[in-house]
């Protein structure tokens, strides 16, 4: 599916000028750099585009996408770059554009309970601004500090929230798209169903920019939760942890989180942090958050989880219901990924989607590539969805070369054990360019040709960020 | 896009027999009939296949599918033929495949709470039969017993309850599905997150059958709601009544249900069926359903959700906690259609949808349409989600030529206001035949060109389900 591009040339750079303006566009090397990667390792995938435009508009950006389509020139739209798999990476160089300058909220329609906001607004910005008005966007992830809803969009993302309020596409009821060949079109509504004609909206979310630029989006909002408990559990092993999940969920109990760490995971960051759980004993570790409107409802939750917990092999249940030790808990869960960095800065973080049920046949199945492949492998994520962050964390003393190449070896092994379980191997992260190959070989090659049709059919000139999903 | 399509010969037959079994396909015109419509007027809408075919297993759906494209057949796939905009009629005659010998529930999973199922499923046998296990499938619609999961799916059918638990889509976590070239592929899994690729469950979800057959889905279920409450909340205007759908909302308060009732819908009703609902003074009512599985939370609830329509210009609210009661005052709600028949069998069942802001401005509108057109014009449905079921009814002095001229010039005027007013032609019914015409019109053509390449892209040959969504 790869093409032959053309240069970004002087006339190129010319015509981006008077599209965008001479402030928004720099083709200076330092610069350039900066958006030759994302969150994987630059060393691995990074590489420069030609040109990088910060365009202001949507018009400007249906412009510059025409003028790609002209001219043969690649496209790679860019949020904040802090994705997990390189879907903002320019491989094949050209045109970066960069949505950082259309960061306005447009509206917020309290009567219709949605905001309007361009695309490259900072989903934090997002979120605290509703929550001013006690209402919550609760479809971002857990990067939301840094990253743009354009590439939550892109990306469905999803983070520790999911269990309860799914990810980021249940929230998107409409949005305004630049298409691959820069047409400009209007997906969805104010509208909470709709019916008329395919859902093209969906087909947009998730497919990492290879279907066109959203520039705006109609982002539906819920009351805020004021009222907040969590649970800490430990279990003696991961079986007996994940097999509570589906006892919580089908009494009908909605926790807004149900966050899994085993042994090395909690270990290694409380030691980071010099932080004390009660862990010495628990093989591993169910983190259960509830939230809601009511705080004696949320309370009466909690008592019924916490007995469940009880009733069905926990070692122990801790009730954390002051601000200070929820946020102490959640800190050991969030720095997981940092506490390993210490120990060896060089990892793949992975993203494994399996159904619930399976989790406790996959820890086994970590453990065992541990040994073989040399790597440390912490597995902690989402229980609640089965979306586990299982991370390859080279040894320190390990060389580079042998890492590459066991690094290749075992994930080739734990994908093909992940899809033998029904599961996939991007759950929240995407394909990019860092699973794009993994993919093609698990991939149904009927659905691959599916996806693929569906491809060619909107973007004829394959400009519209190459090389990600697809090899 | 319309094709020439070759007719079902004798040696067609013979094949399809050989596929499908002699006991398994049928062609006496008596039994043709009966697959020639669906719940849209037959006299208008309603056309003959020229034979019918009963798959028993997917295999054999891919194996006439194969066969259809090899002789120009079309085909139109079927499930219980309840559908409200012609989605299941062969209008170019052709081969049915009906579903509804793939009735089986292959799998009902606990720990991943999931059910498999061959989508000719009737609705209500999977809702009652995971309901004995404690749980619940929430997405079904209003239609639940007759309905089939399949059409369901084709149609991404909403229903009373997706105020709290969305639509049908949200809850099919993966399919088996035939493409319209006769290949069969598994899509998404016993995953609640999936980022590997596009979501192409999600656009099948909707598609009305012209993308391909669903055969299986993997259904999602919830603990079932054991405690429900029910509000009758009486207004003197619409107005009164939508305001007062963002203050629930935006409280963090999730009802099942918000439904609408104008005056004349809830007393043409009550007639029908000589029920007394305290409406003589009411413009309008709402019909606020709660439910969960913690019956002193529901209380709660529904305290605070009473509470707040007092204090936001109800007339009365009225409290509903008794099965008699709660069913008494659904039974007015449910029968209006009905309750209109009586007045006048000649109708046309609308679905449009708006933000739910704008319904106070459409109910204005409905009434100088009925002036202006000489019809009578109900008004009721999901106000909780902008989905209002407006129903032309033919006044009884009407000829039939004055109706269906008026009716088409009524429907014209309403799509636009409703386009106007940044809806759409359907909520949660589908455009099949009856709306295809409206929607070309009315959709901006980058939107349908978008449509219409995928739909060429998949189905070269024009034979899955043709003459539905494009004109």
């Amino acid at each position: 599916m790869a093409k032959t591009y053309k240069p970004v040339t002087a006339d190129i750079l010319k015509a981006l000028r008077e599209i965008v303006g001479a402030g928004n566009i720099f083709t200076d090397e330092e610069k350039l750099e900066s958006y030759s990667h994302d969150e994987t390792d630059a060393s691995e995938y990074g590489h420069n585009p030609e040109v990088v435009v910060l365009p202001l508009n949507t018009e400007q950006v249906a412009q510059v996408v025409k003028l790609a389509n002209k001219e043969l020139v690649p496209i790679t739209p860019r949020g904040a770059g802090s994705g997990l798999s390189g879907g903002a990476i320019p491989e094949h160089g050209g045109i970066v554009i960069s949505l950082e300058k259309m960061n306005k909220l447009l509206e917020l329609d309290r009567a219709n309970m949605v905001a309007v906001t361009e695309t490259g607004i900072v989903t934090n910005d997002l979120a605290n601004t509703v929550q001013a008005e006690g209402l919550f966007f609760a479809g971002y992830p857990m990067s939301l500090q840094t990253c743009m809803l354009g590439g939550n969009i892109a990306e469905n993302a999803g983070g520790g929230k999911a269990v309860k309020y799914g990810v980021t596409g249940r929230y998107i009821l409409g949005m305004e798209l630049v298409t691959p060949l820069g047409e400009i079109v209007q997906l969805g509504g104010k509208l909470v169903k709709d019916v008329s004609g395919y859902d093209l909206k969906s087909l947009i979310i998730g497919s990492e920019g290879t279907l066109g630029i959203v520039t705006k989006a109609i982002v539906k909002l819920i009351g805020y939760p004021t009222a907040k408990a969590d649970l800490l559990v430990l279990f003696k092993t991961p079986k007996e942890a994940i097999d509570l999940v589906p006892v919580i969920l089908s009494r009908g109990l909605t926790p807004t989180s149900i966050e899994f760490m085993d042994q090395l995971s909690c270990i290694t960051s409380c030691k980071y942090l010099n932080e004390s759980l009660p862990y010495e004993n628990a093989g591993a570790m169910l983190l259960i958050e509830l939230d809601g409107t009511n705080a004696s409802q949320i309370e009466m939750d909690l008592v019924e989880t916490g007995k469940l917990c009880e009733q069905h092999g926990a070692l122990e249940v801790y009730v954390a219901e002051d601000k200070n030790n929820i946020e102490r808990i959640w800190n050991v869960r969030r720095n997981i990924a940092e506490a390993f960095k210490v120990y060896s800065p060089t990892q793949s973080l992975e993203d494994i989607v399996v159904p619930i049920s399976r989790i406790p046949e996959i820890i086994p199945e970590l453990e065992r590539l541990g040994k073989k492949y040399n790597l440390q492998i912490p597995c902690y994520g989402h229980a609640g969805d089965g979306n586990l962050h299982a991370t390859l964390v080279k040894n320190p003393d390990m060389s580079m070369d042998e890492w590459k190449k066991n690094e290749v070896l075992c994930l080739e092994e734990l994908y093909k054990i992940t899809s033998s379980f029904g599961g996939k191997i991007s759950g929240e992260h995407g394909i990019g360019i860092k699973r794009r190959g993994y993919l093609q070989t698990l991939i149904d090659p009927v659905e691959l040709e599916l996806m693929r049709a569906i491809k060619k059919a909107w973007d004829p000139n394959y400009i519209m960020n190459p090389g990600k999903i697809f090899a």
